[in-house]
């Protein structure tokens, strides 16, 4: 009790002991920290009085009946799904970082790993309120729950123990909006502007994703009501992030020496196929959130969403490492593991509606369209340093066409209605956002900055000091680039 | 609609209408795509119309019953399980990838990567129709389930809620299935052929491996019979894993340059103690699936397995790292990791019936066990690059007969029969295969291709590109290689 | 049975045969092994005689009442959330290699590996007893329960199914005193000895960390009946880890070159921003099992909890990316990074009782806080890698703090007493702990051995064998060292 006292006491001293020698720790703090963050503490205040409607914690005890307990069991199993589908955060950043150069990686990295914190942000703000806004939405847009405020309930139930509560509905839900905005990063990496892909990830995941995702997913959403099929999102995420990665890739232009004047395409070698693989087997497992997760519900169908899951993904590798050794000889293991992914996106949209040898069969073709997919965007001179408009559009767009194919109970055209209008959404939204941006600030970085890679120019730092790098050889830099390494890369420096 | 009749009419207007400017993009696609994939539709028609008899996912509902809900909390567990046994794939590829020279990490990243893809088709093919297959087979092999077709349930019940969905069985026995394979690739890794390789893994996944399985899980098995006591598999998949592992080593001699003519040891230094570390601590969170899981259901005995499991991880750590500090002077890092895995081998099969005090005496001399082990293969001259044939044959064999020793309930015996039976057939299994392969297609690498390097021997690419190696300023060939680099390595290079 | 025969009769026929050719390899066998392991023997036997009162795993059946059930789903939750909180490690370890120089890669790699081992093993004998040791504890220090003898239960309660088996709680505890450790290994890196450090950890988990841990967590604890407020451990965790880190990084110094002697500071980047993002999002995925854990069971707050922490995570990263980005002109990976973590650090102590506006109000606040808080410490120099000390220790305070802010039932006041006891015990512990480490082995490295690098002095490897590094070249000793490597880095060599 005398400590809190005694701090309490600091402030009406100020005056006669500030300059003494025994304040000087604490003048020290106090510059330091001045003046932004005070600013933070009267907002702070105003904020919560605004706000403290909000809900608290409430105190559960824990169950006690199976009505109970079968809520609060969907309720882990949702957090567990929840927590695979944000762990692929770091499989996608591991992959995209892995198959770019080393000069851009901290540039990737920081977008990877932003655009999460950034999408949970515009999600909560926006995004959750125009995907499931109740009772007064409509089946274009919702209308309530901006901040997620719960005096609109927009999605579930908070009534426990009818329904899930709503913060694992949103925890989940945020996790796949954050995925379409990590599928574009993969596309425009090695050359966009940090600060307009912010801007546009914000809009995404804000404003088009959970308009097109409330189509076919709410209840209210007219593509639902056509009995659109796409359990986990085959169209509605990954196609989605693949329809803004391809206007963002074509609008941005390919990364500088990739496309030869007289025809043809240079390889540009990505700097790191140990963290590339991780990341691959990073996001095999997060599909056993992404899929599974998407029943919304423990129940009895899971464990069949898993496996069917399962063998698409492995069936997507073998053929795609086929189908490389066929066609160039030997197994590229970015094909191996674009396979697996291709595997994995192809079969999302029906893991829970084809059976077995369909999942393996929808698996196989996306494994062997995505090697060819790959090649044909290089024909047509679109830069996809990852291949993501291949892996995420094109077989996520297969995907949800062979639900059509290979369940009975699910139209065709239906399924082609829906590829169709949500790219059509995405394609005019991406346009524009990314359009405005190229107009205004740029999404571009200089000639310049993207020879010398975006670490420095964008980030002022690099990512694997110490090493020597070719390019340190090439241009004679090195000796010289060492001594002044000390000013380059201030990090936490105070000069 | 009107969009998807027009796509439908595309193929009537084919003749006149082709050739126009307005199809080029159609045509490109065309030509990128023909003529492989094109090929599978028939195919795919084809076997649909065969096999629609499969299992489609149910309409299950959400669990009613407290019986119902015991059924799904099992399967949602052994899905958790299943997903952190499939984690360790993540966990062996980067061990196993750290531990090796950088000019081979392509190779041994996608042989990781693709052999869970091949496993689960060998496994779902024929393998869980040899380890599980139904009321008509016999103590020593399986015969029926194969492409876990349904009418014939090898295992579980799918008659839901009476046990879990066998859908999640497979999924859990897959991922084991699939480590016994990833064991053997360590202990052969920097030259051997990536195809030969694919082939053994694929045959010990649908033959070997279920078979002796079958002997010791299986209800029918003989050795379960006996009351062979392997809960989770130190014999059953780490010892299989070893023991083909000893003979792939075996016939594929060392590495050139490992054992010098006059005698001793050249150190050969992995290149990335980085992602080996986070490999061993994957491995680590991986086992909390791979052992508590094979309870095969939710109990209270989970949590007891779960600690057994972590102390003896722990002991193993300490003592491997005491050993070599104590006969080395320094504490090397190499063993720090051998001895968790050590540990965590040594327990798998006494992890639910030995009391907390012996595992950690089973941990901690599995963990002085592997120091000199891994000394001893060297001094024999067989090269295990990983250290895969100490960790998991010879404390896979230690964990195994331990149960005699600390679990009254168990015969000694008994375990040695196991463990030298299953030993047995896997030994004279994997030398009749890795024989043929060598006799036939070779199963090593040219020595050119070792010294140059496996990632552009069999896969045309370098892992690390943009680095500077220490291979290339010693050969003096650094600035001629950089100038051609464009050519060699022509990732979705088009020319 | 005759291959156990066989194997019983090789010991009495030893004296004839041993030195026949048969034997040869078992005479090599018995000659690598000895005589280290078989002294353990006897001392297992003897161990095991005296233990074997201890528990054996149970024979439960699968949950048959809704009570029975919950147990079984609270166990496996805390699991789940165990091996969450497990794999923090791992993102400790890359976080912490990731931002220090390739040189002491492998020193810090072990240390973050191996303290998880030693953590174990010291709760496990000491500090579970010292935190929760049973009815005859008081409100300080526990006193029953060593090395997890069940004769006294000291926490949870064993008669299933009225609590969750002690197994888990035991395995969750271990984890959260894991972390405490983990965090000091931060901000000594790069220059403590081995170890020193192993045994200060030792003594951190097993007495320091129970002790306080048991005033705030235990129920019989003096801050709990005071109502003091640190649900997962802003202040019970973090807190006490980032006073040792500040004792710790106070009493061995600055790393040679760190700051100038006219004043200012020199920068010293991190060696590998990859693999330290990845450890941000695994902390990221760590903390859902951290902060929903803490609920210690199954309930409908567990979603609550996560989303809490999400968004605070969330926020974190936002504002550290703007004031980086503000101040800086550059947004810096190293503060996303740390404004994460901040967040994540700063909702720890309220996840539970706060509301979701004040969860993004404590994030964004403790992002801004971190920014200032590493350039503070440097402006004192007190230096500290990873920014350990800013992020857990003031971002723990400050989160702690927060709860009597911003949770109407929480008294401010005794937040700070809370903050303040923990904190002064701990620095009085870490104090004399560290002081006699270093009067005594000392717990610094040379200066010729900094300056060479940990990875050589300490372990005799390096963590990235065939890269060429900068140090290598400005030295000129680059082909000098190459000549010499296979003498130099002797892994598993037996020369």
């Amino acid at each position: 009790m005398s400590q809190s006292k005694q701090k309490q006491g600091t402030g009406s001293n100020k005056p006669s002991l500030w300059q003494s020698p025994l304040f000087q720790p604490l003048r020290v703090i106090t510059r330091s920290f001045s003046p932004y963050w005070l600013a933070c503490i009267p907002l702070a205040a105003l904020i919560i009085v605004l706000w403290d409607t909000a809900a608290h914690a409430q105190d559960f005890e824990g169950p006690d009946s199976v009505e109970e307990l079968r809520a609060v069991l969907d309720s882990i199993f949702l957090l567990f799904a929840s927590v695979l589908v944000i762990f692929m955060n770091a499989g996608f950043g591991m992959l995209e970082t892995g198959f770019s150069r080393q000069k851009n990686a901290v540039n990737i990295l920081s977008k990877n790993l932003i655009v999460f914190a950034v999408a949970t942000i515009a999600y909560w703000a926006i995004g959750f309120a125009f995907m499931y806004g109740g009772a007064e939405g409509n089946p274009f847009i919702g209308t309530s729950g901006f901040f997620f405020a719960n005096e609109a309930a927009p999605y579930g139930d908070p009534e426990y123990p009818e329904g899930v509560p709503i913060a694992i509905s949103f925890l989940f839900q945020v996790a796949f909006a954050a995925t379409a905005a990590t599928i574009v990063s993969g596309a425009v990496a090695e050359r966009v502007k940090f600060g307009p892909f912010l801007t546009f990830s914000f809009l995404l995941v804000a404003i088009s994703y959970p308009i097109t995702g409330r189509w076919g997913w709410d209840e209210l959403g007219w593509l639902g009501e056509m009995e659109f099929n796409d359990f986990a999102g085959s169209t509605i995420v990954h196609s989605v992030g693949g329809w803004a990665a391809l206007v963002g890739a074509f609008l941005i232009g390919p990364r500088t020496g990739k496309y030869r004047e007289e025809g043809g395409t240079n390889a540009i070698p990505g700097h790191n196929m140990s963290i590339a693989t991780l990341g691959c087997l990073i996001l095999w497992i997060g599909w056993f959130g992404f899929n599974p997760g998407s029943e919304l519900a423990a129940t009895a169908n899971v464990p069949y969403i898993a496996l069917t899951t399962n063998l698409s993904a492995a069936a997507g590798g073998v053929t795609a490492t086929a189908t490389s050794w066929l066609r160039d000889k030997k197994p590229d293991l970015s094909m191996i593991i674009n396979g697996i992914l291709a595997g994995l996106v192809g079969i999302t949209a029906g893991c829970a509606s084809v059976n077995y040898i369909s999942a393996i069969i929808i698996g196989g073709i996306a494994g062997v369209i995505v090697v060819f997919s790959v090649s044909f965007f290089d024909k047509i001179k679109i830069d996809d340093p990852v291949g993501a408009i291949s892996v995420h559009l094109v077989c996520g767009a297969w995907g949800t066409f062979a639900v059509g194919i290979f369940d009975g109970g699910t139209n065709p055209i239906t399924q082609i209605i829906g590829i169709l209008a949500i790219g059509a959404f995405t394609v005019v939204f991406s346009g524009i956002v990314w359009g405005i941006l190229k107009a205004t600030v740029g999404i571009r970085v200089s000639a310049e900055e993207e020879v010398q890679g975006l670490d420095i120019g964008e980030h002022g730092m690099e990512a694997y000091s110490g090493f020597v790098k070719e390019a340190d050889v090439l241009t004679g830099g090195f000796s010289s680039s060492m001594s002044s390494k000390g000013e380059e890369f201030p990090r936490g420096s105070e000069g």
